[in-house]
């Protein structure tokens, strides 16, 4: 079954209240920030299977993998060897996750073009994540970003949560404010508003990217935790935000887990992009097809509800 | 674990784009919409208790149960059982669906004061669900409607496949205000728009509440199968709708099921309306603790987000 089949009015671009982008770029994190989530851990054939695949499916991101520390993320303890066996597309960017300096000389020595760091908007994230308090963390990443800008690389910043913290509870927007800005003075080229537990509301979420005067370098990441992912997706587009990060077929998050702590759903987001008629790339049955195979590699259904609906 | 504590800044308003109703009345469907799509055919010892506990959790309006023939619906067989032994309480609505004047027959006998009757907005879903051609379902309704109304009953009717239709596809928005006026001007006090198969987006919401003209008598019922259900309530909130169903958590939905076909659970829509500052008198953690226990009931995890977040 196609999703026009089902009633989807794809092919009717429909008046909506406030502004949207024209054209959307997914951020597709399922094969890094989904996969390090799972506990299965896939093999490098698969990945790079995967990868593919959803540059098949017409994604133009996929952050493929971290070089973040094998003891901490042995789901992504091959990133070496990804990296090597990546057939890599004009047109696709690939961005890798780089925690320090270490992380870098290796991103480096693997032939990376654009990174990612992961910086804490709150102090006791910083603390529990990082081990090093809100500023000692920008000295941490100030040298990684300068070497990184330096060999000509592109680096997206990672701001965690953003709307609410574990151990602090809700998080202010200026807070957030000044930390974000920090990362682009540093030299990113984007900034990935992330809400890590899940917990923003729209409301919230107009209110910290209100908080950055130009959204042009934002971008926004939702956990869709408490079911809201989508909301506060549909309200970030309407302030403008033209970069939604997502993971096919909500990999990270479990469909029958005690919680389900996963991203939006690259597929979920793409059914109400249609509906919105903007543009975004990608083949959502192609896409879903995906997701379906890549939820048997794991052995348990998909935790996104379009595929489910469509190719369950 | 509460709310407030992972972050829920349940107590700070938040500006928000666009208007929000400053209170929004929430319509409980679980114990019946919910209950009549489960397999698990419950005691009415259990609905008594359930609908006892979300009345405690401040819920105003409780759909009860469903006049509609045993032999469609075995999960609802119970009606007069389950209306005689109910502890109504002031303040509290316990509305009936009612499928035909046989089933008003019934409701009027078990003492009901608020019905609701179910009509298609398409040509074939009103084939295929009641056997009849449009114009037909209102001769049938007509009669239900008159002498509910002459009884002094408060009429509800819902319109289901308003957005897409598994046969017809997309629905014509001049269609669905069509239909929609008709069960209005037969008396319909409030008109519930439902999204039955969940393929809507906000756009095309928006697109029909504007249809109406006026959305005092209206209502929204969003089923989460595409995962749109909070993000087109979110836009129906903005148009200025102040009625939404829902389901407590998410009743009516499978968590591991193929297809997730359940309606927009209502903790995932408190948590939505916490956060935005709208008020609607509901105690979340009174709710997430019966849809747990709801769901130990049933023997399977909730399919809200939330429920399987707080209380997972």
């Amino acid at each position: 079954m196609t999703a026009r089949e089902v009633g989807l009015p794809a092919t009717v671009p429909l008046p909506t209240r406030g502004d949207l982008p024209e054209r959307v770029t997914i951020w597709e994190v399922g094969a890094r920030d989904g996969l390090q989530n799972e506990d299965t851990v896939v093999p490098v054939e698969t990945k790079l299977e995967f990868l593919d695949r959803l540059a098949d499916a017409g994604l133009s991101v996929l952050e493929a993998t971290s070089f973040v520390h094998p003891k901490w993320v042995p789901q992504l303890a091959d990133a070496e060897q990804l990296l090597a066996g990546l057939r890599q597309r004009d047109g696709v960017s690939y961005p890798v996750l780089v925690p320090n300096e270490r992380g870098l000389d290796r991103a480096l020595a693997a032939g990376v073009r654009h990174i990612a760091i992961f910086a804490s908007a709150t102090e006791t994230f910083a603390n529990r994540n990082l081990n090093r308090s809100l500023d000692e963390q920008f000295a941490m990443f100030d040298p990684v970003v300068t070497r990184a800008r330096a060999e000509g690389l592109d680096v997206r910043g990672y701001l965690s949560m953003c709307f609410g913290d574990p151990w602090e509870g809700p998080v202010a927007a200026e807070q957030v404010v000044k930390v974000g800005h920090r990362l682009l003075d540093m030299g990113c080229s984007q900034l990935s508003l992330g809400d890590t537990i899940g917990v923003a509301t729209p409301g919230q979420v107009e209110t910290v990217l209100d908080g950055f005067g130009s959204i042009d370098a934002l971008a926004v990441h939702f956990h869709d935790t408490y079911g809201q992912a989508l909301a506060n997706t549909l309200a970030a587009l309407r302030c403008g935000v033209s970069t939604v990060d997502s993971s096919a077929g909500g990999l990270g998050g479990c469909p029958y887990a005690e919680s389900a702590t996963g991203n939006l759903a690259t597929e979920d987001l793409v059914w109400m992009l249609d509906g919105l008629g903007v543009r975004h790339g990608v083949n959502l049955d192609a896409l879903a097809d995906t997701s379906a195979w890549m939820a048997e590699q794991l052995g348990r259904p998909s935790p996104s509800r379009v595929v489910r609906a469509l190719r369950g």
